[in-house]
């Protein structure tokens, strides 16, 4: 197991050529949002947009339409009762499924589009209800994407993996990502105190970052847009998964240092200051 | 009658443990948000965020969701008028019931529920409107609590008590609460320029700060929901309450000082950083 | 003439007393904001709001009410088409009825319905459309309020009073300004670049502050805000009003110092704190 | 082949006078934002206000009215689908038509009504959708303004002029836009890491900043916005459009300096201080 260091930031994030421009740096789109989650998206998008992806889409319920782009007009919008989903999933980089997705039988069948439409030229990241509608149904884990990252916490992904919080050693979480994705191309990011990724090739990585003031609402799916920004600009790499791990936390700690409580918003606002200090 | 001191901060915020999550950190469900009072509730929740609540659901009228998200996307959110609400209540540790809650039939009608399904495993604090309606039926007033803390203001107390503002002197406000609350699991908060706590067991607190400039729409709800923020962490206890009151005020103090005025958001929004201070 | 000096703001900003609440510091109904000028009615609350009245409400189309809470929770909501507008005039201390009313056949019931309602106990502000819709129909003119102060630019004036703008001077001002309200009971604030008051008794007033980087839309709509404000602390007079012109003027002279522009909401925002230096 | 210089600055950007108003500088009507692309014309109008045009309205999608409002009070809105809005355009002085326009059948009427509609006392400023609209149907290009400038990114500009991206030298360009805008009318914002200006009498600019942190989704729509903003208060000349390109670039060069992407709202909020600097 290793310890990720602040030398995987300098590693991937890349000084921009000045002869690029928007569309090098990844189309994202965020799926979730229900009638009654519609925050989770909000903080989402916020990471992806502040941590640098090109362009950045949001498929939520309608109802969410308003406060998302009170906050961020960057991002572009779609009902995810279109149908035009569908399209619009294949013609992006990197796709964001769960935050604020619920468990609903629509849900199900957005999980059900994802595994017919996704293909190995794009990166899939997995969060929240996605996850649990997985537990429920494993026919619902798209197995075509050439990346796929999990990011559940750890009763997630007890429900998942079907291993108990106690049980969950490295070996148990090895073994039990490689039988949901057997082509070895899932990410899992297994967040807690001591957040642990566990790579392709059976590489184990662990987080020494991160402060209990970030134990509030939202902080996961903040970290889970920062993600698919990270994984937009830099691919689908296990390198860019671990520096949005640790840049996450990096930025809660800094925060953390004059606040009893990290919010998850603020977290996004410092990136591209933070990104800045590490860019080369 | 014991004036709250600057101690009881430090001795109710606690320096989080690191092998911490957002569930221990409490679930806290504000029910209000009428069509004309939205922001109330939208100013208790930012009470309840900001002072470090772990989850914060909001049940209003739907015409709120928007305004509610736009400002604080790490809110959830029910229509108080889905029938998954008696469930949702059931799975709280603290609910807020009041803030904008207005006095229809319908709120009478979330009332009898609270009175229905509330438990002795859970702390509820009734505000407002919620007050205004046990005065108007004393069997709205929910019995079932491990602890009941109410927080009206003079006005709002004359009605509830039948004790006009000038007799309502120490004696006879605690009298008035046994009769409410005849379990004696009853914590009143009496706003005014000093507002008065009276607690279990007779005791009585006096807070010592507070200023004019506090005087405007908002500022009890936001109260509210610091209230809320604080026994979800740290349990429904007197000293809880008596440390929300404090901090309310402080923040608002600190404000002051260069403000002739004080928005309730902006005492919200310095939270973080003022608890701490005194986080230990 | 008299100019407005920096003495009419210590003369009208009282230091609150220790012992006040919110009651004491005014009820204020903004009406306007139509579904084409619904920012109107916002700036408006804002200027009330943040120049301290004690409770502030807005009555206006539906559709404005999500963006008026995301921005100011601290301000009440009423349909504008609600049956209880009429009580709701009643139990306010201060009406403004303008920003962003248009003149429709609805605004003109609005206006029927002050002619109607207001009484000798309250200060009514109009402003923009409401003072066009007494130009088309001077039977539309308020009586029966304590004071009525109006707020025209010149063009609206011109309507109003049938004066052409070149022809503006005191003594047809004043004249005209009598016909409209006989009883010598209205104070007319004739906005330019150097904006004059006319008070009752034949006193004109001249605003020595303000600059071009005020000439933007949307800043009279905040003037209107803060006159409802200050009217609803220290009541209708034309010190009151004469106090809100100078301030208003002065925030926005101090934000012209280095910017190019003065927003509206920029000087709603800076008054707490400008207020502060003055209160005495 | 002129490099713009901060000259250019000085040179437009005019002290205001002190007797001016609102009216002095400019109406702007900004059309788009449909139901997926809201955001583009929120950031369009942003660069509009804050560049300092007196008077802005959007016509938009109605489902975006609530974060226009909630972000910018000081707009105006009209419903794109309200039959009044030939008769706002004709009360204009520029008229912004792309922003999140798409490319329905209903965005096609809106391109007619402009080529019907515009006068030759207008500015006209043609972005994003509105090219593609031109690009699918050359009748859509509207002949009769007094200037129309287009802001095409390189991809719209193959597609408007059938140059593909690696033959868009001068001369071509050149060829191109006379051949679209017969009367000489038009000037060519070929937005790129170097963007050209195309103005009338065969004269080429190029633009000497920008930076790649640039290269985010919203950065075009914020671009057309100022370049409404500048032409609405300092005329539709090759001027306004020179001095709108280089402040947007100057302002994002200076927020690079310490972020790694640069967001376009900051870009908006950065101009009246920015702009201050070279007002004489």
């Amino acid at each position: 197991m290793t310890e990720i260091t602040q030398d995987i930031l300098t590693k991937v994030i890349k000084t921009r050529p000045s002869d690029s421009q928007k569309g090098n740096y990844g189309k994202v789109l965020l799926i979730g949002g229900s009638e009654n989650y519609g925050g989770a998206i909000i903080m989402a998008v916020e990471g992806a947009l502040k941590s640098g992806a090109g362009l950045v889409s949001a498929a939520c319920h309608s109802i969410n339409l308003h406060a998302l782009h009170a906050r961020n007009p960057e991002a572009m919008y779609i009902d995810w009762r279109s149908n035009d989903l569908p399209a619009l999933i294949k013609k992006m980089d990197v796709i964001v499924c769960g935050p604020g997705l619920g468990i609903s039988s629509f849900s199900q069948k957005i999980m059900q589009i994802l595994c017919q439409v996704v293909t190995e030229k794009q990166t899939l990241i997995l969060d929240a209800s996605a996850l649990d509608l997985i537990a429920q149904d494993n026919q619902l884990a798209p197995q075509n994407a050439d990346r796929v990252i999990l990011t559940p916490h750890q009763m997630e992904w007890q429900r998942l993996s079907q291993i108990r919080i106690p049980y969950q050693d490295d070996a148990a979480n090895k073994s039990a990502l490689k039988k949901l994705f057997p082509a070895d191309n899932a990410i899992l990011v297994l967040k807690s105190n001591h957040t642990h990724v566990y790579g392709p090739n059976n590489q184990v990585f662990i987080n020494p970052l991160g402060n209990p003031g970030m134990a509030v609402g939202g902080m996961g799916d903040t970290l889970t847009g920062i993600i698919g920004g990270l994984t937009a600009q830099f691919g689908g790499t296990l390198d860019a998964v671990l520096a949005a791990v640790y840049l996450h936390s990096l930025a809660g700690d800094l925060l953390f240092k004059d606040r009893y409580i990290v919010q998850p918003t603020e977290i996004s606002a410092l990136l591209p200051k933070l990104m800045k200090k590490f860019a080369n």
